[in-house]
């Protein structure tokens, strides 16, 4: 990775004389040294293109085969039908060149003939242990050397924001933000179509780059799950990860398949996965620029105060204002500082007699630069206070501009985040060119920085979860099968859950030694791997009780399920009825999911879902944060059979990679007796796969 | 009203020569007619200060009974404690001044000598049959007539909305923002404490402003919610309203009373009686601004058709912010447009093969102007298309520019509305000038335009709610008695609710009757006022089957409970368990609630809530659209009788203003038979209130 985002020579491919042409830009753009660094003033670079001659001052080689010394990356961006032989030229070289970046597009991502392309492209990446970043990618900047080997703007502002995007637009789009809202890169890298690089090897580069302190993601679909969900966690403990998951609705998803054709993972697992890595995700441009400024322009370590309990302060000079953003707080459950009655008694010394000396503090209509300055003053030495929200609105005489130095000022001094929020139009425009001046920004509506806080919140406050190491095979269109709940009962069994038991008649005599070992009232269930909708097809029948019901019931389903086996269950009193579901996820592994039963869940969406190598105790400390909990200590039940039941299902799951989905539906939990699971499917791949 | 908003004569009370002072400033921005109107040139204004002498070329008078005209309006600014002598001095003069605007604070707001005055205050207005605004206000402003009665800055940009703010920053900061974002204001006005002029008043004048199309409202409480209701309910037939109703938090509400002295309403009946009545409830100021802005600058009528069902069209030249701004669309509810195979075929001809034809309609990185030009041409003859978001980023060769003055062109053309939005830092800043130019906006993030359509979308679509004419007295601070169960049984069966019967045996011969009669299992509880939480005081006792069993617990009631009532009920087979319950709102009125009952209420915070004069047609309604209707038809209940029951609830509090509240918990509901009320609670008010 090193050679490609810090080459010491690298080979054009597809360089071009003409302006605009992107085989142009991206010499133009090498050559264009943009940081004063001059880490990046021994680059070599050899435009190739067929036709030769001179470019900007620099020899043309027709072919990297005539370029007689080492490369340490080719940037290829000739037409699609060519690439494959060009990326043969420079395996074939006697000094290969291994790393490569490929910015042409017209391949995955088109079908057809770019589908046989990439099929081509992926044996030679295996032949030669090639490195590629791409295709149909942008490229990639280090703008910590000032080194652009991308197609995008030349010059981008240095910084400490890796960025990572499945999307070029994105990257563009972000440079052009960075610029105006006081924020700048260490590296850039476009993925493409991912073919050989992904999100987890560049992870890997970033996490370890002293210039990058934050990372940003743009992901459509996620190359492998698990490892991203290792690598995030690992990550979150030093630098903090913003990322945007498009690609949710049903739509878009179809929108990304036809476009990338691989499948965007199910939404409410990645976010799972990437909330319990602590990653920070959001849904939204807005968010993620904001949450961008404030870590890097605030102070990632000031932050971790502000999101500690005890708490913001809010002052003003306007009512109105404070509280909305009050109420904007208590709704995204950040804390406020309660003061004392010494630090009230202190702020109304301080402050006009009709002020408010309490969250919010108001400082009346006419306060000046000098009310704020106090009132600043005072906060910096109130224990407990952790970041500040200082909100002015234009009122007849508020000098706008000498109050967001006065912030400005006081938030350098302080050892926690001080927010200038100017409310207005000509207002918020002076007062976003002071804060620019002074490298902060302000916060033109307190509903934006405090959703932003509120993410920033959750990072590292999440309990990560380890990952899983077991690879799994992919059973993506597989054909399944359903097991019988004889084979089924078998299964349980060995694993240790509660199964309700079933007897298999087979005459009449058998039926009457069940009446008999089992009491009544029974259940009655035709058992087959074909019928998965029992109740649809009459194929359950349960309550019965005398002996003439059970025989004649026995002899409907001989005759409406010819062929099929009867299984006959006691009937039991119903209990909480619980959800259990294991599934083999393409990308993340096995997922565990825990959630209520009956008529509840046509209300209640929530559901508990576990990734990655589930414990014991990972599903206790879920199950603890979640409604499901408060419902289970309400009816008096203990959790821990349901913990151990859960624990025993993922081991199922575990013991036989065929294993694609199981479903626990319902299992009943009491007060005062074991669980009893009365319906279990088991979906496994077909022997044959 | 008239008056106050449109007066031909003003006497300003406390002007002031030295400048910065409101009394000076007052007599400054009612000088300077800022519109080129000229209706305001007639206009006489007379100073008032004790001093006397000359101020601005006007003569100074050193009091309202010197000055021998009609005046139309009074503005008081002096300090307090002179302005109850002020208004009565307008009174006293031979041609009263009848309407008074009081700028002066230091009434309620500050309590102690505060409340004196408002009293004194109050007394006057009574007397004297004044109208005023005020005290603590900023004053009006007509901005049509170029007329600024505040001491708010002087130029305020001409429009159409119409602002009422509880909160005088709040107003400086929206005409600031007005200014900055293209839209204007016709009427301002500030409300103060609201002695006497309130909202609902304001929003009669408004209703009828011809140059008011949307109104605007920040309130913080509400002075009559039924009143405003029924207003609301009118006025938002022909003009949206957008309101922000702050006080939510505790903390707030507590900021709140003490500053006004009086009380938020309950949050979620103040956001379900303004929904119902098609307002446009919104937390944040971005959202407002954003509604506004849209509303005003992107024509409302237009809007109305990007409301209807089919549907939206999203172009734009990169992939990424494409796919997040179709994930938010289904996100937030709103339609996309489905292009027809026709209409594929149409946009395949004038774009490259590689641009997605289908929503979002990918123009691909290197498009210019003509490409948007061409697309937008396009989708204007497409039936169905009742909306465009053209989203632009920045690449390489993108101009700006010419793409947003392409835009701009094709949303005047068009019969819908085609909105900007230019992502970037430069880019954005480039397109919001071009936007403003043209009269609209760039959104710089998609998400808050599309936030802000949704909530458009819900204005004019709910359905209203007719308003209650009978007035209800407060019952706020009255002592309160809670009805024991025999008393509350006779009121329940006088108004057909089907509550559980209960026997009062006085003695172990009643006891033998009553297991007779009732049959066991029976349930024991003791009957008093004066225990509220009977469980948690061993105050009721299920399942009592014997004999032996019912006489012992009867002793031990006797003993833990001395000379309390106690009753014995048949203990009933369990159903769905339904909470209904009624309050009197002291703003609103009756409140019904109908909510899910047991475990469930635990983690379903969904109630539905019913104000004003409830009907059966409208419980049907709301109840249909709630997932509790879900769950009855998967129950297969049958919904008619829990109808019934609520609305006779409803008539049983109609009956009797002294009902306060009623909590029956639970209704249970049964597939085959009539429901049952197991417990029943009425708080009433004493009588002696």
């Amino acid at each position: 990775m090193e050679k490609i985002f810090r080459p010491k020579s690298v080979a054009i491919i597809g360089a071009s004389k003409e302006r605009g042409k992107i085989g142009n830009i991206l010499v133009e753009n090498l050559q264009n040294n943009f940081t004063t660094h001059g880490k990046n003033s021994g680059l070599k670079i050899f435009p190739v293109n067929p036709k030769g001659g001179k470019l900007k001052g620099l020899k043309v080689y027709t072919s990297v085969l005539e370029i007689d010394t080492e490369i340490d990356l080719a940037v290829i961006a000739v037409p699609a039908k060519f690439v494959n032989k060009v990326v043969e030229e420079c395996a074939w070289r006697d000094q290969p060149i291994k790393n490569i970046i490929i910015i042409s597009a017209g391949f995955g991502e088109i079908g057809g003939e770019g589908l046989k392309r990439n099929r081509k492209l992926e044996e030679l990446i295996k032949k030669y242990k090639l490195n590629i970043l791409g295709p149909n990618c942008l490229g990639v900047i280090n703008a910590t050397d000032g080194l652009n080997l991308s197609f995008a703007k030349s010059n981008v502002t240095e910084g400490a924001v890796g960025l990572i995007s499945q999307s070029g637009a994105f990257i563009t789009a972000m440079i052009d933000t960075a610029e105006e809202e006081q924020f700048g890169f260490s590296l850039i890298a476009s993925l493409g179509n991912k073919l050989d690089i992904n999100e987890n090897d560049l992870l890997d580069y970033y996490a370890q780059d002293e210039d990058t302190k934050i990372i940003a993601l743009y992901l459509e679909n996620i190359s492998n799950g698990k490892k991203f969900q290792t690598k995030l966690k690992r990550l979150t403990k030093t630098k903090p990860v913003i990322i945007i998951k498009a690609g949710n609705s049903q739509k878009t998803k179809e929108a990304i398949q036809s476009h990338t054709g691989s499948m965007a993972g199910e939404a409410s697992v990645v976010q799972t996965a990437i909330q319990d890595a602590g990653g920070i995700l959001v849904e939204n441009l807005e968010d993620f620029v904001t949450i961008i400024k404030v870590l890097n322009n605030f102070q990632i370590k000031r932050l971790e105060r502000a999101r500690q309990k005890d708490g913001l302060a809010i002052i003003t000079n306007a009512g109105g204002p404070g509280v909305i953003t009050t109420d904007l707080l208590e709704k995204y459950k950040l804390n406020l500082h309660c003061f004392t009655n010494k630090e009230k008694k202190g702020l109304k010394q301080i402050l006009p007699e009709e002020s408010s000396v309490d969250n919010p503090i108001d400082l009346i209509g006419d306060a000046q630069e000098d009310r704020y300055q106090k009132t600043l003053e005072f906060l910096l030495k109130v224990k407990g206070v952790r970041g500040i929200l200082a909100i002015v609105t234009p009122q007849a005489q508020t000098p706008i501009k000498k109050i967001v130095e006065v912030v400005a000022e006081h938030n350098k001094k302080a050892s926690f985040p001080i927010f200038p929020i100017v409310i207005g139009g000509e207002a918020e425009r002076e007062a976003e060119e002071i804060a620019r001046q002074r490298g902060i920004n302000n916060f033109a509506f307190p509903v934006v920085l405090i959703r932003a806080l509120q993410k920033i919140g959750s990072w590292e406050t999440k309990q990560a979860i380890n990952d899983e190491k077991k690879q799994v095979k992919k059973t993506k269109g597989a054909q399944k099968t359903l097991l019988s709940y004889q084979e089924t009962e078998i299964l349980a069994k060995e694993f240790g859950l509660n199964i309700l038991r079933a007897e298999y008649p087979k005459n009449g005599k058998d039926l009457t030694k069940i009446i008999t070992k089992l009491g009544t009232p029974l259940v009655m269930k035709v058992d087959s791997p074909n019928i998965v909708h029992k109740n649809a097809k009459n194929g359950v029948v349960t309550g019965l009780k005398t002996k003439e019901e059970i025989n004649r019931e026995f002899n409907r389903f001989h005759k409406d399920f010819p062929g099929e086996k009867i299984l006959i269950q006691p009937q039991v009193e119903s209990g909480l009825e619980i959800i259990l579901g294991l599934k083999r996820d393409p990308s993340f592994g096995l997922v565990l999911v825990i959630g209520l039963g009956g008529i509840i869940t046509e209300i209640l969406d929530e559901k508990i879902i576990l990734t990655g190598r589930v414990t014991a105790n990972q599903i206790e400390a879920k199950l603890k944060k979640s409604k499901l909990y408060r419902i289970l200590k309400k009816e008096k039940i203990d959790t821990k059979e349901l913990i151990r039941q859960a624990g025993r299902l993922f081991e199922l799951g575990l013991s036989d990679e065929k294993i694609v989905e199981v479903d626990i539906n319902p299992i009943f939990l009491y007060q005062d007796k074991q669980p009893i699971i009365v319906d279990f499917k088991i979906l496994k791949s077909r022997e044959d796969q």
